[in-house]
């Protein structure tokens, strides 16, 4: 399904290399101010250019198609296209002869019995982060006094980022990462459990970023080795403040007004310069094999702006659910 | 919201304490053959009684209270109680003057201004997880020649899962655990990315598991310290097979004919016979505090069998909406 | 699907001749006072037993199975069973035999390859109407200030009622009506447009009701006939009040302050004394054939106290949506 | 909620005079041929210029905006764009001071805290049936060996159409009308009751459609004044062919393999070039009105085609969703 949310919900369309990219917001409330220059900020934190990423120029220009009037939404679904430049043609023929190893290749092309748009990775394509972060955005008008701010906190292993992109750079091979994410300001009683925990939420949303493989709340995989006594947040006052934060700010899978935690690793791309060796359907057996073209050598670098886009529309949601309940 | 799923949808209800808790299952094919007698082996694994578990006698004895007629399933509702014994009166008050820490007494008083019911956890309780169960009891039935195991790996930091537990025992605090979930016999092109990755709706049925902090697929978080020429899995055959299985049988959020893995954080439960310090409403101030009652030194025991049948679940949704859009 | 709404979400399970009949409830608010001295009234209005309607005895206890604790709902699923009383066997290979003109005998048995509970019509039985006044009688809780109320108008084509029914006995064939529904007291905006218009959810959930064949808001197919000039409803002053009510208090699938209006037509029950003729699978040929047992001859009697529960969890579910989107 | 269906869903977006209304489908099978050509028809019997209708030219040419490569269906979402030609300005501020009779000027402004966009209708306007029709078509595809047919079949009460919208331009008003749609080829089957019934479904999907009031399957509200023995059609072979068709193809809320049918009722335009008298809010009081613009005088003549649009989508869906049941 390529919708999410209950109230503030999403629906993503698009593929890499076909005309747009875009996203429909169903359920997001009048009156809030929205013009371009929103989006700046975000977009730009997205972009390739920097060191490990590509060099590719990306125009991301948001076109409201919908839903916005006067500088404000209108209560109707907001729609913001991204037109995509990159229609290049090229011998995605190869990609059936050769699946390449990591990728969605020979997947998509099971899945969708050949029908898939293989240019780019097709509707599997990073491309479509952009139109997750311009929902990001306008979720974030939604949850004033909320901040969410995810940062990329190791990269290749390490906590020196900037080294470690720079041996990936002399190795020629992509390497990944692990994203952090706060968000602060939350107030305590969001999430709809049993099955819409926020953790439910917010990893079911985070999944959805390509090239996600593990994520933690709290004390996330080291909770597994604590003690009970060690791990309980002792609460300090009538508030709920914890003195520390294991749980992640959640209990219960529900806020507890203290900082909501959680981690994410990335891997490395799997279109890595490197040579590598895998299947040849023309030829039936294992041949050697190089990604074309230019690739990001740590996508990870650009993940962090996707987890905070993904993670406020998840609050967002669960925001307005939470106002639907509330007794007058 | 307390229901999961596109066509093969579950919808849990229940309190720890009160009369019933059961579930749902809509869009469960007709025709399916199911007696109580399927649904001892899981629950066995569930129930309490092992060393590291509580002493509790829980009698689970399924109820189907709809959906079956003459042993199979008749294409409705099929709806499965289980009554809950455990009825004894208790100072739940205290809850409220003391919320015990790492439990969801402080965030469910306030999500529900006090309404909630707050004998033995409520409806966030790991009663619950019965229902799972026996909902992933006839998941399975749907999942011919797949296979799902999941084990416990580690307790307490350490894969010699019996010394953990006696070392909890003797010192008399809760300690966590490790899940590991395999899935064999899966085609591959399960999974409904963009939002519906089968990454995505796995992590969000095992975080509506209760104590679950983390979940990682493949090489998960080790996968941020590895190189993309590392990390690729080579492609072996037209099949699709792979060298290695650092994807955890996913790709693009879709399952590609290997061995589906992943691995599940527990946290020490938040019960434990320890003496806490913590905020006393009704003193206005930190006190010592002991919880009362037996309670499980090792969660992570029981949990296997649930992470079993959550995935079940998913993976039977997904195989139900692979079937809708094969082409004839 | 046997779940219907967005926020206050209901999902019926049951067969006339199993155990139990059921409703769950799922994101009602806590703290709604919930006794079973509430249900009394709307269940004594659909119990058989008025002329025209069966001689039967239904006991209709609602059983609490979950979401109720001292007196108040906990804002976790609610959960109303009422059990089956009716569990005499029957002959019902017969109804493969010869199935029933104008029953769902032979499209159940089509589409769940025989697997269907047959007994009494199994889940498509008006017994399953017992969990919708129910979960009915939650929503009209949520409804304060508004009022609904369903009246039969016509019966057999009479406005007077009584004779319509005298004149079925006498002629020993059950007859149809008319529903009429009102709801007074609603706020101007309710509704979700573009496809959960208040006309689309309303008749969404009314044909789920057994026997009803149209349904018509305000001037409804008299519309059709009327010129523009004629049919719109002037405004007469700042609040929105119309002189006439042809819209039927909605315009553009919203509500507008306004009296909500609609009619229902019900069939007249399939079940007839009155011998048909009709196929037979074991002769395979048109056989005379005479429907057993004691069947209401006008079902329409106990239909408004449906209709209007129906429209009662509509309308609550359209109030919290509304509720979630209005600006602090 | 601007979604509808469980497996092939679409999504609507767009204001009458934005920039695009559009609207996307997801889960729309892959491989499906697909080009622009196939929109012709039935955009062209959507398109305003016949006696009765509007002289204004709209140029629908559908852009695929992502879902479809190398004239076939990806698999991915399905976006069909429509350009709004018609962005002239006008003085909407009038609309605030003196809401149309008949029209949702008053319950948007209220729903939406004035922030709608007013131009045209804003989302609420006829001209988001232009994105219905083009999902229809789609929808079409899927349904080999079905044909879905509504045709108008009376128009200002008479059946003689030509001469009702003659008299409706002579009296320069509005006039309302019937649509009657049919669909054959379809299998005994589909329906999901308890709650996604067929008659459920359609007529949710029916009233969406702008200007729709009433809705009967079969033998409709004349079902009311029927006996059961007359009312019942009998069976007259094993297939479940019956001789007569008051129920219109549909039992227990699932087609029996019969003609579905069904008639729906056209309100007349509220947009009347009649003099009106109406409230006004800046001279607080009821004054003369007069809409401005050229409308069409008989609205009914152009829905037939949205009619069968929304149909096709109903019974795609519901097409997926039995084949997902559908025992191997």
């Amino acid at each position: 399904m390529n919708s999410f949310g209950t109230i503030f919900r999403v629906s993503i369309f698009g593929e890499s290399h076909g005309p747009w990219v875009g996203i429909t917001i169903d359920g997001c409330p009048a009156g809030l101010n929205l013009e371009m220059a929103d989006f700046t900020a975000d977009l730009d934190r997205r972009k390739a250019g920097a060191a490990g990423t590509t060099p590719r120029k990306e125009e991301d220009e948001p076109v409201f198609a919908s839903g916005v009037f006067n500088g404000k939404t209108t209560g109707a679904p907001l729609t913001i296209l991204f037109a995509n430049n990159n229609t290049r043609s090229a011998d995605y023929d190869a990609l059936k002869a050769v699946p390449r190893p990591g990728h969605a290749d020979f997947v998509l092309f099971r899945k969708f019995a050949g029908h898939n748009d293989p240019r780019g990775g097709g509707h599997s394509s990073g491309r479509l982060t952009v139109a997750l972060v311009a929902a990001g955005v306008v979720a974030k008008k939604l949850l004033e006094g909320v901040d969410i701010s995810a940062t990329l906190v190791e990269a290749g292993g390490s906590a020196d980022i900037s080294a470690a992109i720079e041996k990936a750079v002399a190795l020629q091979d992509s390497i990944g990462g692990i994203v952090a994410c706060r968000a602060t300001g939350l107030p305590a009683g969001l999430g709809e459990p049993f099955f819409d925990s926020a953790e439910s939420l917010i990893s079911h949303a985070v999944f959805s970023i390509p090239a996600i493989k593990g994520i933690e709340f709290g004390s996330g995989f080291n909770a597994a080795r604590m003690q009970g006594s060690e791990h309980n947040d002792v609460i300090t006052n009538a508030e709920g403040a914890t003195a520390t934060n294991n749980a992640g700010g959640l209990n219960g899978g529900i806020t507890n007004g203290n900082e909501l935690y959680f981690r994410v690793a990335v891997k490395p791309a799997s279109s890595t310069p490197r040579e590598q060796v895998t299947w040849n359907n023309s030829s039936n057996s294992m041949e050697p094999f190089t990604v074309k073209g230019r690739h990001d050598l740590c996508i990870a670098l650009r993940v962090p702006v996707v987890v905070e886009a993904v993670t406020a529309f998840v609050l967002a949601d669960l925001l307005l659910r939470h106002k639907a309940m509330a007794r007058a």
